[in-house]
C-alpha cells in the first residue's frame, strides 16, 4: 500500500476532510460528467463534494511523463467522453494517475501555483449532471450470493432451491446492455405477460411484483482477445474498480417467462449504476479473503482457484438499501433502511466470475459491466431484494408511518449505499444508487 | 412493389444476370467492407460478383436530394464505418437509396458518364474483406421454431419438452454481443465445465458436443426510447434486414450450466453472421402469411396481434445447412447437405419477436442484432442443428464417405445458405455464413 491510502493524508479541497464524506483523498472514484449547460462530457473524479475535471487537467498540461498515456485516454476522442479508453490502459497507468491526482489534491503537497491552477478545474458535484461511466459493450449479471440463491430457489423452485451445478459454477446470465442507466434515472413500472396460480391464459399488466436488487457492479479493464482466456492468477488486472448496481426485477414476469432460457423482459425495462466507480486501487486496504466455503462443500474447480483469490479475492463493502415512499417523501422524512448486507459473504469473489467468463474464450472488452447478483446475507433480514424480504409477497414489511410493502409502489424511491470501513484507514463510500419508479 | 422488383431488370454488373447469383440488381444487400490493401472501413451493397462501393459513391456526388441524408450516413464520421447510422435513418431513406442505387446499377438506366463513374467504384469480392454489417449494441436470441422447442425440450425435460408460456410468449434471451463475429472467421473449440451422468465433479474438458445452430438475423433500425414500446402495426418500420445466423453451441456445457438462468458460456464463444444484410425491402416479394397456429393452440394475445402480422409477418426464406470435414475438404469435394428448412414455418415473427422485447419499455437501438433461434421444420430431417439431427448424439448422421458426425469435429466446416425464390421474381440469396471448427 503506498501514500495514496495514509489515512493522515489530507486535501486542500475542505469537504473533502469532513468524516461523513463518501470522498476523501483515499479513494478518487472516476466518473463521467457533464457541467449544467455545458453539453460536452468530462471525465472526473469525486473529491468532497466536488468532482476534479481529470479532462480539463488533462487540457491545462497538468500530466505528463507516466501519466501522459492515461491523461490523453481522458480526452473526448473519436466519440463521446466515456472511460473505455481509459480502462483499456491497464493498472500501471491507473496507478500512476491515481498518485499523480492525489498530489494534486493533497494539503501538504502541490505548488501554490499548482493549486490554483487545479481549483479553477472543481465543479461542485451539485453542478454537474452525472452520466454513464462507460460505453457498456455487454453487461453480465451473476448470482453469486449462495444465500440469495437459496431463498429465491425456495420460492420459484420449493422442491429444489439450490440446482446441483451452483457450488461449482459461477452462474451468470447475460443481461441487457441499452437498458443500463445511471442513478438517480427514473425507472418507469414495465407491463408485461403474467399468469396468475390456476388460471390458464397470461394478461398483460404492469408488474404487481415490482423488486429491486442489491448488487456490486464491476467494471471490466483491459479484455482479453476472442478463444483466449483470463487465468485467475491475472484476473484482477483485468478489473477497474466497482460501483453500486440495482437490478431491477419484474417477478411476476419474471415467473412466467423465465424458463427454459433465463430472465428476459422481467429485468431489461431498467438496471440503474451509481456514477462513481470506486477503482480496485482504492479498495485495497478493504480486501478480504473469500469467504469460507462450509463444511462439505467442494472446493472451486482449479481454473477458479489460485492462493490470490482465496487470500484477498473479496472486497469488504457494507451495502444498505433504503426506501422513501412518495408520502414519507412530502413530509420531509428521511429514508427507511430495509437491509443491511456485507460484499465479503459472496460465495463468489469477481475474479472468479471474471475468470469463468472468459474461460470458453468469450472476449470481454474495456468498459463491460459485471454484477454480482444480489447480495444477500445469511440471516433473512438481510436479503438483498423484496422478495426474499416479504418471502414472494407473503409477509409485508411494515414502515413506520403505518404503510406496509410487499413490493414496490409508484413513487417509491430505492436507495443503495455502500461503504468500506477499516480501523486504520479513511472510511471510502461508494454514493448513491437511487431510483424512483413512475407508474407504468 | 416498385420497379427495383421488375424481373426484367438488368445490370450492366454482367455477373449480377447470372441466374445462379445471390445478389441479382433486385437485392441490394448492405455491408461492410474493407479493400484489400486498405484500412478504412466503407459500406457497400452486393451486385453480381462485384461490391459497389457506396461511400465513394457519396464521396463522388452521386447522393443528392432525397438520397442525401443516406449517402452522409455512409461516411465514417466520429468512429469506423458501420450501418447503425444510415440503419438509424429509417424505411423513407432506405427506399431512396435503394431506388438510386438500382437505377445507378441498371442497364437501361444511367447515363454512361454516370456508368463510367459508377464502375470505377466497384470492387471484386474476391479483393474484400468483410466486416461486421453493424456495431451490435445488443443480441438477442430467440427460440421461434416450436418444432425445434419441442425436440430439444424433449431431449432436455423428457417430461415436459414444450414448457406452457412458449405458445403464449415469444421466448427469448440475451446473447452475447462482443462475440458475434462475421462469415468466414474461424471458431475454436471452447472448453468449460461438463458433468457426465452419475459422475458427481464436473470436469473441465473441450466441449465434446459442439453443436451449430441455423438461424436467421435480423439488423434493428430506428429504436425506440427506454420506457415506450413499439405497437405490432409498426414493427417492420424497426426492421431493416435479415441476414444468416449459426449461434454456435456447446451442448454438455449446456446442459450443465443453463438452469436456472440459461444458456451462458454455452453460446457465448462465437455466433457468426453472414455480411450481406438483406434489406425488408428486398425481401417484399417473398413475404408470406404468419405460420398458421394449429387447431386448439391460442390466438397471439392482442399486442402480438395485427392484421398485417398475420396476412405478411412472415418471409419465405429456403435455409440450408452443409457441412464440409478436413477430410472432404483435402479431396476437393464439395460440402454435405445435412438439412433443408423454411423460415416461413416459425410460430413466432420478427415483428412479434421485436414487439414483445420493447413490450417492457426496453429500449432497442439501431444496429441491435435479433435472432430467430433455431429454424427447423417438422419433420424430424428438418432440424436446424446435430443435437435434433442426432437426437442428442444417440443417433449418428453417416457421411457419403463412410465417417459419421454426431456433433462437429475439429476440421468441419459448417455453411449455411439462404435464398428466396418465388415465379415471377428474381431469385434473392443471402450469401453464406460460414465457419470451420479450430482445435481448442
Amino acid at each position: 500500500m503506498d501514500h495514496t491510502h495514509d489515512p493522515s493524508r489530507r486535501s486542500w479541497v475542505r469537504s473533502a476532510n469532513a468524516p461523513t464524506t463518501d470522498f476523501p483523498i483515499q479513494s478518487l472514484p472516476y466518473g463521467i460528467f457533464r457541467r449544467r449547460g455545458e453539453s460536452g462530457a468530462r471525465v472526473g473524479v469525486a473529491i468532497g463534494d466536488q468532482i476534479l475535471d481529470v479532462t480539463g487537467c488533462q487540457q491545462a498540461g497538468l500530466f505528463e511523463g507516466e501519466t501522459e498515456a492515461a491523461g490523453r485516454s481522458c480526452l473526448p476522442i473519436g466519440g463521446p467522453c466515456a472511460l473505455n479508453p481509459f480502462m483499456a490502459l491497464g493498472r500501471p497507468h491507473w496507478t500512476a494517475l491515481r498518485r499523480r491526482l492525489s498530489d494534486l489534491l493533497v494539503d501538504e503537497g502541490g505548488s501554490g501555483a499548482d493549486r490554483k491552477r487545479v481549483s479553477r478545474l472543481l465543479v461542485p458535484q451539485v453542478d454537474a449532471k452525472m452520466l454513464l461511466p462507460s460505453a457498456i459493450g455487454d453487461y453480465t449479471d451473476f448470482y453469486a450470493s449462495v444465500h440469495h440463491a437459496t431463498r429465491v430457489g425456495r420460492l420459484f423452485r420449493p422442491d429444489q432451491p439450490l440446482l446441483p451445478n451452483y457450488k461449482w459454477v459461477p452462474i451468470g446470465y447475460h443481461g441487457r446492455a441499452s437498458s443500463v442507466v445511471v442513478s438517480p434515472a427514473p425507472v418507469r413500472r414495465p407491463a408485461g405477460q403474467v399468469r396468475g396460480q390456476g388460471s390458464d391464459a397470461p394478461r398483460v399488466v404492469p408488474t404487481a411484483r415490482l423488486d429491486y436488487e442489491l448488487e456490486v457492479g464491476c467494471f471490466v479493464g483491459p479484455g482479453n482477445e476472442r478463444g483466449t482466456t483470463i487465468d485467475i492468477a491475472d484476473a484482477e488486472s483485468h478489473i477497474f474498480g466497482l460501483c453500486l448496481l440495482n437490478d431491477w426485477s419484474a417477478r411476476d414476469i419474471q415467473q412466467w417467462e423465465y424458463q427454459p432460457l433465463g430472465p428476459f423482459l422481467a429485468k431489461s425495462f431498467a438496471t440503474t449504476v451509481s456514477p462513481w466507480v470506486v477503482t480496485l486501487d482504492a479498495l485495497e486496504p478493504f480486501r478480504a479473503p473469500a469467504c469460507p466455503r462450509p463444511e462439505g462443500d467442494p472446493e472451486p474447480l482449479p481454473y477458479l482457484d489460485s492462493a490470490a483469490s482465496r487470500e484477498r479475492g473479496g472486497v469488504e463493502i457494507t451495502l444498505e438499501v433504503a426506501l422513501r415512499t412518495a408520502a414519507s417523501r412530502e413530509r420531509g422524512e428521511p429514508p427507511v433502511w430495509l437491509t443491511r448486507s456485507q460484499f465479503a459473504m459472496m460465495y463468489w469473489t469477481f475474479p472468479q466470475m471474471l475468470t469463468h467468463h472468459a474461460s470458453n474464450g468469450c472476449n470481454l472488452r474495456p468498459g463491460d459491466l459485471l454484477a454480482s447478483g444480489t447480495v444477500s446475507g445469511p440471516a433473512e433480514t438481510e436479503g438483498g431484494c423484496l422478495l426474499e424480504l416479504t418471502r414472494g409477497g407473503a409477509k409485508p414489511i411494515g414502515l413506520p408511518d403505518g404503510q406496509t410493502r410487499t413490493f414496490l409502489e409508484d413513487g417509491d424511491e430505492v436507495i443503495i449505499r455502500g461503504f468500506c470501513e477499516r480501523p486504520g484507514f479513511a472510511r471510502i463510500g461508494f454514493g448513491e444508487c437511487r431510483g424512483e419508479v413512475a407508474a407504468a
